[in-house]
């Protein structure tokens, strides 16, 4: 007998059809002998109609209100699950983030999960009684509601499963599964049976949105085994499991890419030392994400570039952070550039193999796809292209490492 | 210095304008200088959508997860009207039923309250914090969520109100007060300045809905000043007091109807002692509501014919009790009528009036009205007539009794 815990997102239980439909999924673990604990979120769309009715009332609303307003959604689907499965003969129960309690730190609308009692719960499922979680929620030290932010409810899976010691996490959604790179644009995408937890991390950040990171990085730390999952049929989806499960490792596993990037450049910065920490001081302590980042020194020596890369979202802020520090770093002019979009080739298998980087410049150069910025890590290469080239780059890359599903 | 409890039903926080001039009339009593507890309803509609929500699931919902479900409502509100308080200026926070807690029984979707414990939100008060409490919540032994059943959030304010010990209770609703009978019926009826909680109890309970008849019940009990006042002007309302608040008090104050009777007939009965009880037992087994009562004696004086009221809705369930109790109680045939209508006078004053009764057969003879069933208590004088003269009567007695306002 296993302990499985499932979860279910927000069009997964987008209306009272759909939660019937999920029962019957719980039901079927449950027949098959298992202990279930689920994690549902709010009914897609409701979460953001509490978030428009808070909106109205104040732009800048109090998070600690903000959090026992939306946290709300999750209540509802937890309530109508366990219905829905009692109605179907299974013994179930909802469960509130308070009443495990789900504790969290006191950082309203966006709190980290610091332990959950699982005790009670425990003892539940070994009755035979399946717990319905919600996602998303928890409680601070002070006994307040908090959530997890945004997509919070995977990790609250996660989570939950860790404290469990469960056997497996499925996280249902509304694709089969994570692939090689999005299907809507590369039709010969393939579907993965099996990722790393660093590969998925590293696609998750990279903008495939079949999981939040912040889940990832918790399986990954806890050894949760994860497994994204159809609600829609009854398919296999993709196991996220250790390296050392996979036994025939790919060099490449997926390619990811992300259209929510912005390029900078600071031109004719004073060259001297400590340059780049007096640019990304002012920026950090603005908490403004930078990612790529490259410095090159003009032909005559005296002066520098920098540039570097930042989500799209938050360009405007960047640009008047470094204005107003011009006297200070003494630059030429800055350089704004939101029609980019990052490439990213993923794979645990390059830390084995030579040419990998090597293979994606060329495949690009044979595309006439000129390359912006570069930047590598352990497992990933990520490029800067124009905006305009992400799928006509997608598909090259697919092809040229070898991604390509057979034809139909 | 006062403790105020203000109560604002689901109409006064319909949508967030309205949850705005809510906020508006919280900080004009804190700006008198008032320490205030709020108590609110679920938006309008949002109780019903999410009991069909529940309902969709399973037609006969397990009322514990359905208090899960249906409570939710009354969270948003106080998220939403503690976030309107502060953007007005005004320290507030939102306490939920756990939180709180507001101890109730275990009997889910009926609650009752047992308990509120008032130290933590009388600490709040005390530091000048608004307290915007849910109506309608509650926490059972078992830490479980709990419901007062419809129309409970009048209740929980004034079990607030008591537990505080507060000076007043303010239920806001969409009437400017309690008159003397329903104004849509009678354009002359007046709104009253003041009135018993006993005749309060008695009109809440024929069917004027300006309160819930369990929060008078614990009003009169706990002596806690209820007034009755609109959301939506400024005027003073109706305040439901002690008797000997009232200084000049009129034999009759209110004239209150209720069409949702039915009448029933057990017709020829042998006359037997323990006859009656032989009728009533099964349907109080039944959990059936018996009202009016007459029995009378055929003229042979061998049989008896037992005529009372049920509420309609129960009225089907009445006749198939007492089909399948028809060889017990050997009558010959049952008499069902659902066009009566129960019309009572009610005051205080009458206790020490004679001739109340008489003068409402003089009016309702007056005017042709046949009277079916008659009862009386203390403080009240109740007839039942044909359906179809229910406006009639109520205009008739509103002018025999002498409470038509002046003429416009």
């Amino acid at each position: 007998m296993a302990i499985i815990v499932q979860k279910f997102g927000g069009t997964s239980v987008g209306d009272t059809d759909r939660i019937r439909n999920v029962a019957r999924k719980v039901k079927a673990e449950v027949e098959a002998g298992h202990q279930v604990a689920v994690v549902v979120s709010a009914m897609a769309g409701v979460t953001n109609q509490l978030v428009a009715h808070t909106r109205d009332i104040a732009e800048d609303a109090d998070p600690s209100e903000y959090d026992v307003v939306v946290s709300t959604g999750e209540q509802v689907t937890t309530g109508l699950l366990a219905l829905a499965l009692r109605s179907i003969g299974v013994a179930a129960r909802s469960w509130q983030g308070w009443q495990i309690p789900i504790r969290t730190d006191d950082v309203h609308a966006k709190a980290r999960i610091e332990d959950i009692s699982v005790e009670r719960l425990r003892a539940a499922l070994e009755r035979g009684e399946v717990a319905v979680v919600p996602g998303f929620q928890g409680l601070s030290d002070n006994q307040r509601i908090t959530t997890l932010g945004r997509g919070g409810s995977d990790t609250s899976a996660v989570a939950l499963a860790a404290a469990l010691k469960a056997d497996r996490c499925d996280i249902y959604t509304d694709v089969d599964g994570v692939y090689t790179t999005d299907p809507r644009i590369v039709a010969r995408a393939r579907k993965l049976d099996k990722i790393t937890y660093e590969e998925m991390f590293e696609m998750a950040s990279l903008g495939a949105k079949v999981l939040q990171t912040r889940s990832v990085e918790m399986a990954m730390k806890h050894r949760v085994r994860l497994q994204v999952r159809s609600s829609f049929d009854d398919g296999p989806g993709t196991l996220v499991v250790d390296e050392d499960e996979i036994v025939e490792q790919e060099v490449v596993s997926g390619i990811a890419y992300s259209r929510d990037e912005a390029k900078v450049t600071v031109a004719g910065l004073r060259d001297r030392p400590g340059v780049a920490s007096a640019v990304f001081g002012p920026l950090a302590d603005a908490n403004i994400n930078v990612d790529m980042i490259i410095q090159n020194v003009s032909q005559d020596g005296k002066t520098a570039n920098l540039t570097f890369t930042v989500p799209e979202g938050e360009l405007r802020r960047a640009l008047d952070v470094l204005e107003t520090h011009k006297e200070d770093l003494r630059f030429e002019r800055l350089i704004a550039n939101a029609d980019v979009a990052k490439i990213s080739v993923v794979g645990v298998g390059m830390r084995s193999h030579a040419g990998v980087a090597q293979r994606m410049f060329q495949a690009l150069a044979d595309k006439s796809i000129n390359i912006q910025v570069i930047s590598t890590s352990e497992i990933k290469v990520s490029v800067l292209i124009a905006e305009d080239y992400t799928e006509l780059a997608l598909r090259a890359l697919h092809t040229a490492y070898g991604l390509d599903a057979d034809a139909p």
